[in-house]
């Protein structure tokens, strides 16, 4: 049996499974996960819908769980994967828990926290189109379905 | 006994004494309310270091406590009232909300949400500088007692 690869796909996968449970809810399918050392640390997928809460996309929802766990407010040595790109909101939520790493799937060409140039921490690395195909399809798919 | 006059200050006045409560609590002191119809709806106060939760502003706070009052995850017809002018992720969570009038009473010059344009919803009007002494001087004393 093969050693697991913990790469940017392994994780992402992880994200997508998160999106998964938010599509199966009526929720717009975006998921993340916050990895430390090859290890998810926490997860989220948006829970507006349900919750009734703008705030909690799946980002938030993560970070929040991260921090919590790690008794921390700071995610200095974590990367955070998401399915699509995060929004300002989020890309600010990313700043001050000053996560070094983002890696996303799908682009935003709407809301994108990218319209308004580099909102993360200075230093922080953003890796994009990890498995692009399958976050954006699931978004599409989603769309597709309510209209 | 005069009535009371439900304006800009008054509701301020309101977020000030929340930021009070963060200033008490050692946290960065800013405050928020949500009004709508001249009420109350919530209110907020940064408790970033005590819950451990960089996501924990005073206006998010606010902003999840007023949709689940209202159980909306909009804000149409609010007002929010903050003592620090908003972030980036607190401008973005501003915008999720719709919320359409903004009041703030300090500007935030290194961290302030207008340092990237206008990120909350296009149709929001933001009115700044209302008790702009006493929120800047709470934040002033704060930082003075922390060196």
């Amino acid at each position: 049996m093969p050693l697991i690869e913990y790469n940017d796909e392994y994780f992402m996968r992880q994200a997508l499974n998160e999106a998964q449970l938010a599509f199966d809810e009526g929720e717009v399918p975006v998921g993340c996960v916050i990895v430390c050392d090859n290890t998810v640390i926490s997860r989220g997928h948006n829970m507006t819908e349900m919750l009734k809460d703008s705030t909690s996309h799946a980002e938030i929802i993560a970070i929040t769980s991260a921090e919590e766990y790690l008794q921390s407010k700071y995610l200095k040595d974590c990367t955070l994967y998401v399915t699509v790109e995060p929004c300002v909101m989020c890309a600010g939520a990313i700043y001050w828990a000053q996560i070094p790493r983002i890696v996303f799937g799908a682009k935003d060409e709407k809301r994108g926290a990218s319209l308004y140039g580099h909102l993360y921490h200075p230093a922080a690395k953003v890796t994009s189109g990890i498995m692009q195909e399958e976050c954006s399809k699931m978004m599409k798919d989603f769309f597709k379905n309510k209209r």
